[in-house]
């Protein structure tokens, strides 16, 4: 087997040239002009495959290569195109073009398998455009009802339901094309880590075992605005000096919890007024919590809520605490794990199993067929980012991890 | 004596209804149509007094009452009439107006004085406008060159030189006004509290004994952005949690040094990017210390400026540390405040020596002529705010000592 390395990195090119701007960065939001561009280019590489290419209701892509067996259920292998504003090159990409390069590979060698292969290039699986993710994915396993699609709206106050249609697809058609055991056998992502383990640690691949999910929570702060000259320290009711607190107990349940893989964020921190002359009265904090361990999670959740009433209490400072949302882990399937190991002890690579506090389309589409996500590293952990970037060397570990595991699915 | 409750409070009304925003603030912007038509009335006010009214070269109102001798220096007496966006109605135009009343109880009682006595409304007190606070009584104190003048600008980029013209004053002319012992004998300034000490206390009078100055910092924190769920705990860099650690060692230093009346504040957190799923990869940290004690203020910053270089070599972060601006603390006439105390024990109110966090006109005066600032209480210490409130009673016992204050240094 052998990866062309020219066509791979020309078909990369050519998708990343399009949304590419002036900082370096890739903008190629979900269902944009350059989003279409991208998936046409794609489309024709595959129809150039000899693939059979069609989109579901939802802007799917799927591109056959038939088996030995028609009626057979078929292995699916893929990722998306979309991508966050001023994003990298290789998130979602990396695994849409690698699948392609595994099909064009067991065509080339003209090597028999009897389930079919498809490409899947999943719609919408950045949540900036619409304030959703993994659309695609969500739809396709029937996790989405479609009139929910109006419910999501851009900054244009266009719904995705209407990009849809104007993008000539038909949503309610979607149902005909439903991921099922009887006709899904499983499926492969491969993809960067968009995190600095495998980096650190020297490591191949890694061989995704859980996708954490994230809860997110809203904590707001009302304490009490005073001039900062005039007001003594032992009479204020400062917000921002309780969220201080609170940040460092978020970040330190994070890392009691580290050990369970829980990791815990505060992303934003909003005072109010704001200015260097006053204390201030009023601040919002956005948390973000992730894990693989239900209990885990949940005794980080109530640790959070339990530290900030205690901080606020001691400062007599109000606050409301919301949880925005809470979604479960997804354990990922034994069996393709233990595949996708086997592939790397004969490649000789290093690999390991571990989770992915990133989400991905794998997360849906595990809960309906056997899935595998198999991570590769990218460099410094860097991702969504003009300065993402992967080691050719281990992308060639990936396509053929991806390469080795496909055909043995298939066959 | 006795106070014309009437004429106090119609005289507090007609001002304050220039400028009252649907909210209930009062917007007075230094130089605006609002504030020019709050001095006009100021200015009918006066010469209905009997007294001489004109203004100088950066717009600070002077109204004089001359006394037995006009070759004696005059004593100054007043405040301003500017305000914050939607401020409240006593921060300045109470020490205006209550000077006013002064003067009227004194032309009242026909009240035999030497000293000829000045009311003075300063120009541009507050910074809200152009950047720049107490303009008036820089540039009458010499302490402002007319150069600089330019060099402040407001949001649509007018300068103060430009709208001082447009208001038809003189700039350079402010040399034939300058406040000098040979023309002026003390200056005397009544104001609220504008923090929460005398309320708590239950004390009427404050005699402020030293103005703090403020000491700016702000400190820019640069860690490193990552995935809020694929970057594990133990290898971040996260700006916004080094940023809460620094915030805490800047309220305890704050506290410790509270026994010299210093305080610290951090007034904002500014978070880069500031999303849900990323750890913060940049901060910047607005910070105010105010003190009196010279030593204590230098301590403080000291210990800010090591805590902030321990805590980011501990986390790997990186920082800038600048000082934006820092003045000296001013100290007050000794003699002025032994007058102001003889008052309040004449005439049975509670008074406490105490330092001003807040700036005020006074301190520039007091670098020239002996000059006093005395307090009356807030409710609940809100300044600034269209929650802004004084009791009556407090406003009596304040006109009252300025009364006195003013008959026995002009007397």
């Amino acid at each position: 087997m052998k990866i062309e390395r020219e066509v791979f990195w020309e078909n990369m090119d050519m998708v990343n040239r399009i949304g590419q701007q002036d900082d370096g960065g890739i903008t190629r939001l979900a269902l944009s002009d350059e989003d279409m561009k991208a998936r046409d280019f794609i489309k024709e590489k595959c129809k150039g495959l000899g693939l059979k290419v069609w989109e579901d209701g939802v802007g799917n892509i799927r591109a056959r290569k038939e088996g030995r067996d028609p009626t057979l259920p078929a292995l699916l292998v893929g990722s998306h195109l979309d991508t966050v504003p001023h994003g990298g090159k290789y998130d979602g990409t990396l695994g849409v073009i690698a699948a392609i390069e595994t099909v064009r590979m067991i065509g080339e060698k003209q090597i028999n398998h009897r389930h079919p292969i498809e490409i899947i290039v999943f719609s919408t699986e950045e949540s900036s455009r619409f304030n959703i993710s993994t659309v695609g994915s969500k739809a396709i396993t029937g996790k989405l009802a479609i009139s929910m699609l109006k419910n999501y709206t851009d900054k244009n106050n266009i719904s995705l339901y209407d990009a849809l249609i104007d993008r000539g697809y038909m949503p309610e058609t979607i149902q005909e094309s439903l991921v099922r055991p009887e006709n899904t056998k499983a499926f492969v992502e491969l993809h960067i880590e968009q995190g600095p383990i495998l980096e650190r640690e020297q490591i191949q691949i890694g061989i995704v075992e859980a996708i954490a999910a994230p809860m997110r929570l809203h904590i707001h702060l009302a304490g009490e605005e005073a001039h900062s000259g005039s007001c003594p320290m032992s009479m204020r009711k400062d917000a921002l000096t309780a969220a201080a607190e609170i940040i460092l107990e978020i970040e330190k349940v994070g890392r009691d919890e580290s050990k369970y893989q829980t990791v815990t964020t505060t992303g934003n921190c909003e005072v109010f007024p704001g200015a260097m002359n006053v204390v201030p009265g009023q601040v919002n904090l956005f948390v973000d919590v992730r894990g693989i361990h239900i209990e885990s999670v949940l005794r980080t959740l109530n640790t959070v809520i339990a530290k900030t009433s205690e901080i606020c209490n001691k400062r007599k400072v109000n606050h409301q605490l919301k949880v925005l949302s809470q979604e479960r882990p997804v354990m990922l399937d034994q069996k393709m794990m233990d595949v996708v190991k086997e592939k790397c002890k004969k490649l000789g690579l290093a690999f390991k199993q571990m989770s992915s506090g990133a989400g991905h389309d794998t997360m849906n589409m595990a809960k309906v067929v056997p899935s595998s996500l198999i991570f590769i590293p990218c460099k410094k952990g860097i991702s969504h980012n003009k300065n993402e970037d992967v080691k050719v060397s281990d992308i060639e570990n990936g396509i053929k991890i991806l390469f080795e595991t496909v055909l043995e699915l298939a066959k």
